[in-house]
């Protein structure tokens, strides 16, 4: 197996100050690819553990991935910490200069002195391009094992991957990517998933695995090439079977991706009323361009007051089941699909927490209505108290899983792990 | 100085499936208390990559923190791995499972028979306790280093850190933990910060940071024991200086936070409404626990019947200027309070993209207004166009500052760095 190793190199890294999301995305890219991160070391800007990493790494690896440490300034070392593991002096790219040189002059600047740095690198170093950042890439040869560095500015990173490295060990090793099939789940935990779906015959070069995206858990099953389109289909067909109603989508853009696609395809319009998400779900379905084609409004009806003059809740409901109540939320549901006049509209009213929970009520209740042309659907939850956040991000999947299942003739209210059902009608 | 390197296991770490959490927060623990960490690796769940990497480690490390893989299924081989390294068998220790047995007894169940692994450890362990979880933890002595095997699941890694291992390392190596002190701000570029906050000079001891939380950027100074509070308040005077109007708030805990303390203490009400943010900035607000003292309600007008209907802005307004301008952001915010009865209100109306730019009003364009009991101020903004997302957030922060800026005295509209004013009122 060709054992690849990424070094990433930064304090800030290090530090923790920033999250290596470099790291992460280019674990995806190459096991998207049919390949593995063997490890991953993470140093300091220090010039000697630079290189006893790089040599170290060098007696293991086939390809390490140096990230970081190509800019301008002194605490920017891999090039020397390089030069210094190959035993070798740096030399002045002057072809790196000059490109650098015609860039700023076609944009009527002139270049910083402090760029001239980037173009020093060990003698013995093979140029990538970096076509949209100062800091030019570089391949050498040390025990065997290709060093290529790379820029740690995310967007220089990912497209000198994608365009350059991946291309290179790709070429190398002759792997074929193997084929990616994705799912987004509501309300199984991924020990029930995992019970679910370890009864599935697998064949080899199979894999199922699956990522914890609260409130949803991604179910993914990588097949590697050469095997038939029939026997995977039918390998999927009894994992959709074992996820049942709480397979939300065939994808893993997202609930609210999956909700703008069945409400445009139905061309039907969504108001929302909400109490203790606050404009959370609002906010994640706005978060799509192309979501004011279904989605026109939403009341974000925090207090009493709100709730009675928004979306006409009436006072004596109010007072005679309290705010977080299936009554209100059928009010509120209610209220908002005649105010705004649209086809459906969702509602959320609860207690997200710290406070305000009461022995009947305790924190996590949340109360939700469905309210559609023919009839409106209600129910009262206790969702686990795992937290402010989660109350409501759940909460707002809750109400997306109500609709979905609505639209595509479901149930209207599913069954899920660890959610107590307290009513519904 | 004493060097601790940290190594993760874990092929959902390695792969990118999961994000290090446990690796960032350590760093930031170390860091809290005057220590580094040198170096950070991330290993497969291999037997002998495993084994490889502690005794590499051991060479060059004084601690060794090793997290995840002590689970009680087969793929969990820190602890074998441990003992490859050592050259030495595994033993159960029974003091372990005598913990476990009684843990299970107290709860009335029967301790499955895999738990029993976890109480396989190398022959010269010393265990760790784990008071909330299955897996204890244990050190071992290799090349003279310590190696600290803590579990994978966050909770009981912090616990365990926090109560046990940080103990034991500052007791070894006498270190004081440094001061600490942090201001987040708004609207200036982190070269820019660079360009201000380098000219102060810092004494030996000091060390200014930054870590970018967009649309924020927090600013840090670590100061070590021993340093004359006088000389610090100096220093933290000239930071304060530096930053000017665009100092958010003097802490990090977030701008809704600031906004939330500064409402609070002025006993005023606000509503929202929000057009292109879509709920965003009212579920800022409302994910703090305690905001329903002063958030009332939102209105999340995304359509134009909405902006007409829910909060009274006139129809031809909308026809003469378009949604998006600052006439229509005057009369979203007039109408909110109005019709909240609250003392201010925020609304932003704009063109998040990727699609809907014009010439005239290209993507990133986008109006605010804050009405207040005595005038309403409005500005027409151009925004960066650096994607939807980045569009919406920077727009809900622009509104909490321009509410921070009315509540502390300052000029309403401030100057940012990349962002163009078209117009204001």
């Amino acid at each position: 197996m060709t054992r690849i190793v990424m070094i990433s190199t930064g304090d800030e890294v290090l530090q923790g100050d920033i999250v290596d999301t470099n790291a992460a995305w280019l674990s995806q890219q190459l096991n998207e690819n049919g390949l593995q991160m063997s490890w991953r070391l993470t140093v300091a800007d220090e010039l000697s553990d630079l290189s006893r990493a790089f040599s170290e790494a060098s007696q293991y690896a086939d390809w390490i991935i140096v990230n970081g440490g190509l800019g301008p300034t002194s605490d920017d070392l891999s090039a020397e910490a390089a030069a210094n593991a190959l035993g070798e002096p740096l030399k002045e790219f002057t072809s790196w200069i000059d490109v650098l040189l015609e860039r700023y002059q076609s944009r009527g600047r002139v270049m910083p002195e402090s760029n001239r740095k980037q173009a020093l690198l060990p003698v013995s170093a093979v140029l990538i391009d970096n076509p949209v950042g100062s800091a030019c890439g570089f391949v050498i040869e040390l025990n065997g094992a290709r060093l290529l560095f790379t820029p740690g500015v995310p967007s220089e990173f990912k497209l000198m991957v994608k365009e350059q490295i991946l291309p290179r060990i790709l070429d190398a090793v002759e792997v074929t990517p193997p084929a990616m099939y994705r799912w987004l789940t509501f309300g199984l935990s991924e020990s029930r998933l995992n019970d679910f779906l370890g009864k599935i015959e697998l064949l080899e070069g199979m894999t199922l695995g699956y990522r914890s995206a609260m409130p949803s858990i991604e179910v993914k099953l990588k097949v590697v090439q050469g095997i038939e389109q029939q026997t995977v289909e039918h390998v999927i067909s009894q994992i959709v079977d074992a996820l049942g109603d709480n397979l939300f989508c065939h994808h893993n853009k997202g609930f609210a991706a999956e909700i703008q696609s069945l409400m445009l395809s139905r061309e039907a319009s969504l108001a929302l009323a909400e109490s203790c998400t606050g404009g959370m779900l609002a906010s994640e379905l706005v978060a799509l361009a192309g979501s004011s084609a279904y989605f026109q409004r939403g009341y974000v009806t925090y207090s009493n007051e709100a709730k009675q003059q928004d979306i006409n809740v009436p006072a004596q409901i109010l007072e005679q089941y309290g705010a977080v109540s299936e009554q209100v939320a059928i009010a509120m549901a209610e209220g908002a699909r005649a105010k705004a006049g649209t086809d459906y509209a969702l509602s959320i009213t609860g207690i997200a927490g710290p406070d305000g929970g009461t022995e009947e009520k305790p924190v996590g209740t949340v109360g939700f209505a469905l309210a559609t042309p023919d009839r409106t659907y209600s129910q009262l939850l206790r969702l686990p108290n795992r937290g402010r956040g989660l109350v409501r991000s759940v909460a707002a999947a809750m109400a997306m899983d109500m609709l979905r299942r609505y639209l595509i003739g479901k149930p209207v209210f599913g069954e899920y792990e660890f959610i107590k059902r307290v009513s519904s009608a």
